[in-house]
């Protein structure tokens, strides 16, 4: 079998390999995604996103718990773009690995590192493609993050769970318009908090002030308040994805905008982040060094915006 | 005069001219921003980031005003990408502008919309460069954002300042060293709430922990408590940004390191952006769309990963 088959047929070290790959950004992983892809689809990918600290680690370990009682397996991504300079993330792979280790069934990845440029999206969607090819049922990638991240996590799921906690009253008046669309469950985290009852009266005023938009797209956001540590609220939220999940099944034209949205950012994604690579690649080997270009810069002996055309003058045919 | 020459001058419906131009990415932007670099690196660049809610416009706004009585002329710029959708930002410009409405030193602009694909970091960097053009002495960029936005705005600033409030605890003990590694200064805002002194000690406690590496860039990050709609600790911020100011100046070493990320932060996400622009443009010439490119994908003809190589295969030398 080759490494693409043995991922395919469920191999835990051949897929961490491969991952690990993506992450240090090694060409040849590039060859054995495209052998993946045709495997990819069957997989209901969940987004979890918020501010550091409201306990999304904690409820999306729990979540995972609970798809493993149903049978189904699960894969777990970490995104966050909040510790690029630490080795962090793989700590926190083995404290929490420690929590599923008895259980094959459950895969868990932090990405922590941003790679030299950015691509922090695209290797998340190269990691949800591999782990669907693997055969997870439910793909659950936490993001932290309040801006860019949460936009873009959307682009990556099918169903997108915003979490807060009590008595960010401040936080969530500020919660644009724009976050309040892509959201489809609202998670009040640490409900014995006091404020929570408050924090959920304010997310269904905003859910309400946007319900004229809802109502076209048919889907009214949940919101379900949880004590993760306690398990309180999880069988709500869990039955709350599940709502989601049937009502894209039984919506083709909603299902079918999702899916749209999820092949379009895997597509322009790796489209940028492939020619930003190759074109540097491509300057390096012709003994342009990116130094020299930014050093360049500094001097004021040229200025960006001349030699990017510059570059793809010459570099485009 | 050219368009160039007038912003130059300090005009201001050509300044705004051309930043709605950057804004709706028309291709003749990118010549005047050519014309106009030489006239860059005078403005010292201030960014301001922490989660919606803390308080960072009414912060920048004082600060602003601060600077106007030292007779500095000032640039704002407002990136919030949790608002892609609406049409916000230009409500929110008149409003604010109202505050200096009267004072011509004060250039207010806000970001809102991210454009088709993303290239929020490019347009951020190249309105910066048009307020240092256009002789604004401080430019104050305030972005939402918890995750990947506070470190690129940490790539398109002199001075970073991190601005968060009491009671929440667990957001700053989960705030990660990445995070604290980006901070000049650390702004405690709404200091009269309850916490504030806890918020500030844990503050220390982190900036402590990650002091080893501090010593070595020789700053050690300030925190100011403040509570900006009463102007309380306002000067203390003030004198704060002006010490890390100094700091640089004397210290050429850790200027050319920020001088550095800023050059290349501004090369590289011209170039990305730039090139995944020309790419689809000449698809579209040739008459691919990227509709056709993302069904393809979508209905499992195509993978993302051998389009892509098939695009850069034709479309590079």
């Amino acid at each position: 079998m080759n490494i693409a088959e043995q991922i395919v047929a469920g191999d835990v070290r051949a897929t961490a390999r491969l991952l690990r790959d993506i992450d240090d950004q090694i060409p040849s992983a590039r060859d054995i995604l495209k052998e993946l892809y045709p495997h990819t689809g069957k997989a209901h990918v969940v987004g979890f996103t918020g501010s550091p600290g409201v306990g999304k680690s904690t409820l999306v370990d729990q979540i995972a718990l609970r798809y493993r009682q149903d049978g189904l397996t699960v894969g777990i991504l970490a995104v966050d773009p909040t510790s690029p300079f630490t080795g962090g993330a793989i700590l926190g792979d083995r404290i929490r690995m420690q929590r599923h280790f008895l259980d094959s069934g459950v895969f868990i990845r932090s990405l922590a590192t941003r790679g030299h440029f950015g691509g922090l999206t695209r290797s998340t969607n190269d990691m949800i493609n591999v782990l669907d090819a693997m055969g997870k049922d439910m793909i659950l990638v936490e993001t932290v993050g309040v801006g860019q991240d949460e936009v873009e996590i959307a682009n990556s799921a099918h169903t997108t769970v915003l979490v807060t906690v009590p008595g960010m009253g401040d936080e969530v008046q500020a919660i644009k318009a724009g976050i309040m669309e892509i959201g489809n469950i609202f998670v009040v985290n640490k409900a014995d908090r006091e404020g929570s009852r408050k924090t959920v009266r304010e997310l269904r005023t905003l859910i309400e002030l946007g319900l004229r938009r809802r109502v076209e797209n048919g889907w009214e956001p949940l919101i379900v308040e949880t004590e993760a540590l306690k398990g309180r609220g999880l069988e709500e939220l869990y039955s709350d994805i599940q709502k989601h999940r049937e009502y894209l099944r039984a919506n083709p034209q909603q299902l079918n905008e999702v899916l749209w949205k999820r092949a379009r950012n895997q597509f322009v994604e790796a489209l940028r982040d492939q020619t930003l690579r190759t074109i540097l690649d491509r300057l390096n080997n012709r003994g342009v060094s990116l130094d020299a270009l930014i050093k360049m810069i500094m001097n004021k002996e040229a200025d960006p915006y001349s030699l990017v055309h510059e570059i793809l003058n010459e570099e485009l045919r």
